[in-house]
């Protein structure tokens, strides 16, 4: 790793100079909220050396050149809702805290397009639409809280991408401010570019190591007026999971397809102290589906259910969107009241090998005498598995969780998966980043790192070392 | 421009040592095929020192270190439907085919997606997905002679991509060779992936200056059982084209929305020697719409025709698919039967411009006296604007073409426009792209070409030149 200087005196007045004294915290009670993000893990949390609050591009045009000249890390920060430790400063240096740049823009309703700041709330975004009549289809689970700067530079996820994609499928444009501090707009409101490289899509996903995401340019689309939530229950997860591929292949096109095994049932259940459905022995797949007419809509649940039906299902119920939904998300902080640190594993899979993903993984958890809940992302093939430190202590937590990793990844690789499907890769992963990415892969994102921020003072040390 | 040396009989025979005598070819007559694409502007248009038809990645990995040992620059080359020139040894070198790389290689039902090497056909593979029950969505209108791999690399556009997106979004994995001869598998069968740098998405319509494409992993999806094509003629261009919008907000999600204006239904009618409706004063927008049930796509054509007939329409017809689109279809070849010589503008704005964009071509083509052609995506705002050359003298069309472009993009870029749509940039708009796109950006591609092809090896002097 590259050494970095300390912050210190003259530069924080040169810092006050550019962002205004307020807008620069050294005190170190204040600064405790930007020490971590929501990975609660001792090793993944450190305190900057200062936060800087910044008002807009230009000053942290001013900022970055400044971090240049002086050699100091520069560490973009959002909401601080990750779950990878991406945007704390893991090796010192500034955080710059995006939270003042919080205004939505413009809602242009001829092309249908959102342009806003990246401190902006993900679901102010999504309100700000529906209020304008349209829909932002971007919907991370942490959008009440994340910022739409942080779910563009992790490329977030979420319960609707089977239908819209990702993040990154909503942003047509940026404005970034570069790591030598250049400010540039790339992409705009045009829905077809072949004008050179992507620099947008290369941007997008970065994780605040190749420049400062400062606005985003999101596509709107006309709101669907009707929806069904529909919650199919399995008295076997096998069962239950091998259903998912053939609801997509019948063509309804589902807004979402999420599951939660009955382990993760009976947590929520109990945190949220409210009856769910089933819950003795109940493996739920939870489906929307959303469209124009109400009659079509109905008709796509029947087939669902008779498929379901065919398949072993116990029941399929018409859920209230506002429960069940609340039963899904509660998923993290149910595991969270359990066991305040837990591993928040993100592998993604190609669909159809999710059965034997999971089954994998509670295998694996079974061998090391660990507790894991599955739910996640069904049709996305993208799994969370919660990993439970629980009452272990440090070491022996640590010493097995990193067994578990090691032939969890090894296995997943085996069947075409992947690290992260949508939390990213930040400081959490480093190390499994450089045990599974292959080496010429990581070595091009190396050498584009390097083109792009040459004194590397971007966001170091994450997503790889250099 | 960095200088490169020739080939001599030594390195073609390392070449044949590598690829086998025959795929190597050096014939004077049998290399006219591969010095131009499409565009048939002499300018552009240029003979390579050899041709190698390679079979698969280790050959291409191969030539690939050979170049790069003795200074050759290597231009990747599809089916050479291309309209830019991005596959012509503009500057001398080695044109590698991947005619040879012709195979499906998987078709994964259960995951939906198919693999296959680079040199297949689109149309092939749209036809084998079909054949399953399932349907590639990528539809470029030069899709019954180009490859796969060439789509990939300029992301080409086409009818489709309202609803579906370009051939970006179809496309999850990629096998490349990178510009130093690494064999590499990016992406894959994940729907979602948050593992670093999107490679992928810089790798795709980077024009083959960044990597050799040798395979693709392409997603498929349900195939729509029913569509309906509605051809719906207004009497007044503005009329026409400003529609479209609305078009987009009543949530009918189409599959197409095109346009021809009225000089184009001439022309193509001309050349096809088949009457089209309303020819004498019609401008046309096509729309095509697709879904699971009759009933529905009956009432959204209802909404279509109720909503264009308030507009001032002429008459909505239900048209048969295969007549409109062929008339659509034949836009190019009859402007190149009524002048070989065209240039074709790409331009893409933000949709709400296309009405000012189109208005704005014609008065320039007034002004500086030449035919102008349009039609295109309506609905992505991506007009194709043929410039006829016709009778004029060489020197005379290339200043008059030359200035009414300076003008067009600058207007073009006022409105929050790009240079190209789908097309791509290659040789043919390198000085419109050194001009018009912003001094920073340009300079993140170049550090971005200089780190991942450091001798400059891989298709030089495309999209810039350094």
């Amino acid at each position: 790793m590259k050494k970095y200087n300390a912050l210190n005196e003259s530069i924080i007045s040169q810092l006050k100079a550019i962002a205004g004294e307020k807008s620069v915290i050294t005190e170190t009670e204040r600064m405790e909220a930007y020490s971590h993000d929501e990975l609660l893990e001792p090793a993944c949390m450190k305190y900057p050396e200062a936060v800087v609050l910044a008002k807009n591009a230009g000053e942290i045009s001013e900022i970055l050149k400044l971090a240049n000249r002086e050699n100091i890390p520069v560490i973009p920060r959002g909401a601080g809702t990750g779950l990878t430790s991406a945007s704390v400063a893991c090796f010192g240096g500034i955080v710059l805290s995006l939270e003042k740049m919080d205004k939505i823009i413009e809602i242009d309703s001829s092309n249908m397009f959102m342009t806003a700041e990246a401190g902006v709330r993900t679901a102010e975004i999504q309100r700000a639409a529906r209020e304008h009549g349209m829909l932002y289809a971007g919907d991370p689970c942490s959008g009440e809280s994340s910022f739409i700067g942080g779910n563009a530079a992790t490329n977030a996820g979420g319960n609707k991408a089977v239908k819209y994609g990702t993040t990154r499928r909503q942003i047509y444009g940026l404005e970034i401010v570069t790591a030598t501090g250049e400010i540039l707009n790339i992409g705009g409101k045009c829905m077809k570019d072949s004008t050179g490289y992507s620099l947008l899509n290369l941007i997008i996903g970065s994780e605040g190591t190749l420049a400062v995401i400062t606005k985003v340019c999101l596509k709107l689309m006309p709101l669907p007026p009707n929806s069904i939530d529909l919650l199919i229950v399995f008295d076997d997860f096998q069962k239950a999971i091998g259903t998912v591929p053939e609801i997509i292949k019948l063509g309804v096109n589902p807004t979402c397809v999420e599951f939660m095994d009955n382990t993760v049932v009976k947590n929520c259940e109990k945190f949220l102290k409210e009856k769910l459905p089933h819950s003795e022995n109940g493996h739920y797949i939870i489906v929307k589906i959303e469209g124009p007419g109400m009659e079509a809509l109905e008709e796509d649940s029947v087939k669902i259910d008779e498929l379901c039906s065919k398949r072993g299902s116990l029941e399929t119920l018409v859920a209230d969107p506002a429960r069940i939904w609340k039963a899904r998300n509660a998923f993290a902080e149910a595991d969270r009241a359990e066991s305040p640190v837990f591993s928040a594993e993100d592998l993604v899979v190609p669909p159809a090998m999710i059965p034997a993903a999971v089954k994998y993984i509670s295998e694996l958890a079974a061998k090391y005498g660990l507790v894991v809940h599955c739910a996640g992302h069904a049709a996305d093939g993208n799994v969370h598995a919660h990993i439970l430190k629980g009452a272990l202590a440090e070491g022996d937590w640590r010493e097995k969780l990193n067994s578990l990793q090691k032939e969890l990844y090894a296995t997943v690789y085996s069947m075409g998966g992947k690290l992260s499907g949508e939390h990213g890769i930040g400081y959490k992963r480093v190390e499994l980043m450089s045990q599974f990415c292959p080496e010429h892969e990581l070595n091009m994102m190396k050498s584009i790192k390097q083109a792009l921020d040459p004194n590397l003072i971007l966001n170091p040390g994450k997503i790889f070392k250099i």
